[in-house]
C-alpha cells in the first residue's frame, strides 16, 4: 500500500491512476471502515483511503484532542483490506492558511446531530470538498452510520455538480447490535454493557413504524423515554423520511429513524431504516 | 464552434478532449471577453467559453431580467476568436432543483461591492464551482476589470484545492479610457460622455499613490468628491494591497484603486493597480 503524506505525493500517484474508489476515514479503523473499502474494489481498479481528523468539524470542547489515533494499527488493517494507497496529510496540509471559504450546508446541516454540533456539517463538507478535489475519485463511499452526513455529502454532490458517485454502504454491528464507531473506544465496561440500548430502541421504533403506527412525535418520545429511564442523555430521537431526512409524512413511503445520546461522556449516534412500505 | 446547450453535450465534448481552458462569461460578448478567448489559446489546445446569465448573483432589483442577452452576436464573435466550444445551459441545467448549498465566501465579500450587492459573491462562487466542475478547466481566465471578483475566485480555488490555474487577464479600455463592460449598453450618450471621469479619477488617485501620497482615506474622498461633483453617485473609492485587497498599509507594496459609481440608472466599476514600489 502506498503511504502518501501530502498533496504532492497524493498528485504523483493519482497522476499514474484510472478510476480511483475513495475511502475518507477518520482513521482508528474499524470493520465498518474496512467494509468500505472492500465495497470500493466494485467501483474501480484502484482503492485509496484517507486518514484525517479534521479540526472544522470539532467544536469548542468536543473531542477533537483525544480522538484516538492509531496510525500503525490502521495502516495494517488497510493494508490487509487490499487498499491500494492511503492519504494522511497533515493539517498543515489541509489548511495551509486559515480556512476562511466554506461550504455553506443546506437547511439539513442544522437539524438533528447539526443542532446540538453547529457548524459541524460546514466543517464535514468543506474537507470532503478539499478531499474530493485532492484525490479526484470516480466513487467515494461512506457509512450509513453517520446518515445526516451521508443525505449532505450526497446534496453538496448534486447540488455543485461534482463528477462523483456516491456509495452508502450499510453499518456494521457488534454481536449485541451495537453500530460499530470509533467512539465506543471512549466507553467503560459497564457503559459498553448498556450501549446496544440505542440500537435496541431504534429497532422498537422502527418495529412500530413497520406495524403501521403513524403517530411520530409518540414514537419518538416512547423511544427518548426508554433511553432515559436506562440513564441515557438525549440530544434527539427522530423519525424521518428515508434517504432526504425530510419530514415523517404519514403516506410517506420508506422511513429512517435515528437518535443521538449519551452515555456518560460518550455522544453514540444510530439510525434504522424501515423496510419499503 | 461547438454549441453545448446543456451538461451532458458538454460532458461528451469533454471528454474527447486532454487539457482545457475555460473562459466563463455571462454573454453579451466584448473585445475584453474575446481577450480573454486569445489569452486562452496560450494555456490550453482546446478552448471553451460559456455564457449563463446566473440568476444567483443578482439581487432583488438588479438588472437580472433586462441584463443583455445578445446570443447570435456573441456566437459569431466567439466562432470568429478562435473558440472551440461554447457551453451555453439553460437555468435549470444549472439549476434544477432549488439550490440550497453555496459556497460561503471569506469575509473580502462582504466588502467593496459586496457591501452594496448583498450574496452576489456567493452566488458567483457558487456557479463558478458549479461550471468549475462541469467543464474540468486546467486554466480559467477572468478580467481583472472584477477585481474583486477574480480575488475571491483565487481564494476559493486556493482554499478548496481545485487544481485549476486562475489567469487574470487585463482590462481592455475604450480609446477615451473607460473600461469595456456589458452594462456599458445601459449608457445614454450624454452618459457615455460622462462615463470616462470613472477611469480618469482613478489614474490621477494612482498618480498621487505613485508620487508618494499615503493619506488613504483622503485619497479616497478626493475621488469620492470629484466624481460626486460631476453628478455620479458613489458607492465607493477605495485604495487597497494589489492582489489581496487587504487594508493598504502605508509601507505596503504595490496597490489597487477600486471604484463603484453610479451614472443615472448603471452602476458602473473600474479599477487600476499602480506600478511596483
Amino acid at each position: 500500500m502506498h503511504i502518501l503524506a501530502g498533496p504532492a505525493e497524493l498528485g504523483a500517484w493519482r497522476a499514474a491512476q484510472g478510476e480511483v474508489a475513495f475511502v475518507p476515514t477518520m482513521g482508528n479503523l474499524h470493520a465498518g471502515h474496512l467494509r468500505l473499502v472492500e465495497e470500493a474494489r466494485r467501483y474501480a481498479p484502484a482503492v485509496i483511503a484517507s486518514i484525517f481528523v479534521n479540526p472544522l468539524q470539532f467544536g469548542a470542547g468536543e473531542d477533537y484532542e483525544r480522538y484516538p489515533r492509531t496510525w500503525e494499527n490502521d495502516c495494517a488493517k488497510l493494508a490487509a483490506a487490499g487498499c491500494d494507497a492511503l492519504f494522511a496529510p497533515a493539517v498543515e496540509d489541509m489548511y495551509p492558511q486559515p480556512q476562511t471559504c466554506f461550504v455553506a450546508p443546506p437547511p439539513l446541516a442544522d437539524e438533528l446531530c447539526g443542532a446540538y454540533r453547529p457548524g459541524h456539517f460546514r466543517g464535514v463538507l468543506t474537507v470532503v470538498l478539499k478531499l474530493f478535489n485532492l484525490v479526484r475519485p470516480q466513487t467515494a463511499l461512506f457509512g450509513t452510520k453517520d446518515y445526516q452526513q451521508l443525505a449532505l455529502v450526497r446534496a453538496m454532490v448534486e447540488q455543485f455538480a461534482l463528477p462523483i458517485a456516491i456509495v452508502g454502504v450499510d453499518t456494521v454491528r457488534a454481536d449485541d447490535g451495537l453500530a460499530l464507531s470509533s467512539r465506543n473506544g471512549y466507553l467503560s465496561a459497564a457503559e459498553r454493557a448498556e450501549a446496544p440500548r440505542l440500537y435496541q430502541t431504534l429497532a422498537v421504533l422502527a418495529e412500530r413504524l413497520q406495524a403501521g403506527e403513524r403517530d411520530f412525535h409518540r414514537l419518538e418520545q416512547d423511544a427518548a423515554a426508554a433511553l432515559t429511564g436506562a440513564g441515557w442523555k438525549v440530544d434527539y430521537v427522530a423519525v424521518r423520511e428515508a434517504g432526504t431526512l425530510a419530514a415523517a409524512r404519514v403516506q410517506g413511503g420508506r422511513f429512517v429513524v435515528l437518535a443521538a445520546a449519551w452515555l456518560g461522556s460518550t455522544r453514540l449516534i444510530d439510525n434504522l431504516e424501515t423496510a419499503g412500505p
